[in-house]
């Protein structure tokens, strides 16, 4: 639709204009539908493959009784049960329908017309929508090695920055920053610039010198750590994340938060799964098994992948992705595209279960033995 | 905390100081831990104390495999559900976690500082919050006999409006608009003010002249109904909502929107319910029986209150509600005080079941017979 043919595009807030309309993806029952398969797997959203721990499906199977309640707006429990596991004021605490919405938050609270967030290249996809979506503007920094490059970002920044936004690790590209070089990195920040670190992939990390970044808190008053229960908690369905900061940052975040943002059995769910560190380490250790086997398949057929510490690879095919992605959407294979990120050669393939991650290395080396 | 001790307002978005800090409320269960009650009823957020019927919650619990998935970010089988419902096009649906949700986007789609967005006294909390978290400007008509004003709302819109809310019926008011007024009011708004009609309550509502307004979408392209499934249908739990307009209104709409912004549960529990009219009818039924024995019962003490379509009726105590409200709540009883509505007197009841309706009446002759 052209902008002239849209009929309310004139009548919204100016900035929206530039702003890409979301395209909705087909779920997979459609798209197994559609393409007249029927057994295909998802290795495309970066979810444990091992699902959520019993604590929280029994926490979620608790919650059948009350659906008719309202969540209780505070998060009350939640917030002190995140808190105790960072050994924190619960005031620092700000909960999210998924940390997307606290990354959201950030933007609508500190970022405004006339201001900057900077972040870059390669970086998550969420930080230029959230500048875009309230009429900031996005400062993009080159990336070094498809990682972030930590003097690139600060030479970004000016008066006019209010948020730089880290990934560590980055998705989709795996990489991650040092303890050393993160925290000289927030600490020649100015303060009116925040700094986001959004630990989405926290738990995955097992280097020795990767920083928990929440433990800086007390030093950095203008420092947010952000985390999802999407992940190695396996609790994508539910939506539930949140940030860490400093309790004046948290009380302005919270003034544009919806009270009832996350849900009942989210709250809850989130609750048993912080208690649940058996399931953890178990995600944790498949996760570091099978992507020795995926990267070890990679190599057996000759590619190169962007080394990751995450619960994803990303994989260089010398080629446009693109083709080789419908090639294995065929076999009934999901893996994930992201040209969007500037990396139109590479495919990121999210680490399945054994059986899953074996059938995606055979249908790979058969797509690619086809001629193009 | 004063704005000079606030060590991050003067780096936060300028609107941000004007909105008031959400004060999370005590969950039931702190409350009655503080209080030293222990068998309290809440009839305080306007929930069905039926809870959800059983088809959503079959289609909770079988969701509990699947945590760890995203939930489909397009909703394409909750809009198609949607949809159908309302004999309309998908491509007119934008899903919210919770209908509040869907007030936001609008807000965050169509106003911005300089803009204006227009409602009545007594009117949803929503509407103010939504328009001051985006810098526009709120203007607050007067109502009359404690609904909306038509001809006051309309003669506050000027070139700057862009959005009028229009509850039907009000909460926390209870009151309502007819066919034949809303009709004519939307009629007369010039196409850049859209009106978003909320209709959270819609489904209790046996007046013949109270219409459908999602009836009226062929014929106000810069119409906005909103619903929700946390009333008549029983899942305020889980957060889910919709939006129904123009299709170009959606489409920006869903700009704004987080793509994960309804979790799995909640879209499967929503399209669950959709279909189970039984449920709808035995909660109706149920809210008219009890709702008229809490106006008799209110009538037996001597009070007053505003006529109310809805599942709640706000009474005059007469005095101010604060006191009673205290009262009651060391009594075990919850209820909604309305003075930030600007009805300092009145204090908010829902219907709940019959013997909760029967200690709320029991417990407010008492508390109202002890000296004040």
């Amino acid at each position: 639709m052209t902008v002239s043919d849209h009929r309310f595009l004139h009548h919204a807030a100016p900035h929206i204009a530039g702003l890409s309309p979301y395209v909705p993806g087909k779920p997979v029952s459609e798209l197994e539908r559609e393409l007249g398969i029927t057994r295909s797997i998802k290795l495309a959203s970066n979810e444990n493959p091992l699902g959520c721990g019993a604590a929280a499906r029994e926490a979620y199977q608790a919650c059948i009784g009350d659906l008719g309640r309202y969540p209780d707006g505070g998060a009350y429990a939640l917030r002190r049960a995140i808190a105790a596991h960072h050994d924190l004021d619960p005031a620092r605490v700000t909960v999210g329908n998924g940390s997307n919405d606290v990354l959201d938050l950030v933007a609508r609270a500190f970022l405004h017309p006339g201001q900057e967030s900077v972040f870059s290249e390669h970086a998550f996809a969420v930080y230029p929508i959230a500048t875009q979506a309230v009429g900031a503007t996005a400062r993009v920094a080159p990336a070094r090695e498809h990682g972030h490059d930590l003097n690139a970002l600060a030479a970004l920044i000016n008066e006019r920055t209010r948020v730089v936004w880290v990934a560590n690790p980055n998705n989709p590209t795996g990489t991650w920053l040092s303890a050393d070089a993160l925290r000289e990195f927030i600490d020649g920040l100015p303060e009116h610039c925040l700094c986001v670190v959004d630990e989405a992939y926290f738990d995955y990390v097992t280097e020795p010198d990767y920083p928990d970044a929440s433990a800086w808190l007390e030093d950095f008053p203008n420092l947010i750590v952000t985390r999802t229960f999407a992940k190695v908690h396996g609790l994508a369905a539910l939506r539930v994340g949140y940030g860490l900061s400093h309790p004046h940052v948290a009380e302005l975040l919270n003034r544009v938060r919806h009270p009832f943002n996350v849900s009942v059995p989210a709250q809850a769910a989130a609750i048993a799964a912080l208690s649940d560190q058996q399931h953890v380490t178990r995600s944790i250790r498949h996760n570091r098994d099978e992507m020795a086997h995926i990267t070890a398949g990679l190599s057996g057929l000759g590619l190169g992948w962007i080394p990751s510490v995450g619960n994803f690879v990303t994989v260089d095919l010398g080629r446009p992705a693109a083709a080789v992605d419908q090639a294995l959407l065929r076999e009934g294979v999901i893996c994930r595209p992201v040209a969007n990120y500037g990396l139109p050669n590479h495919l990121r393939i999210t680490v399945g279960l054994a059986e899953e991650n074996a059938r995606l290395l055979d249908t790979l080396g058969a797509v690619l033995e086809r001629p193009a």
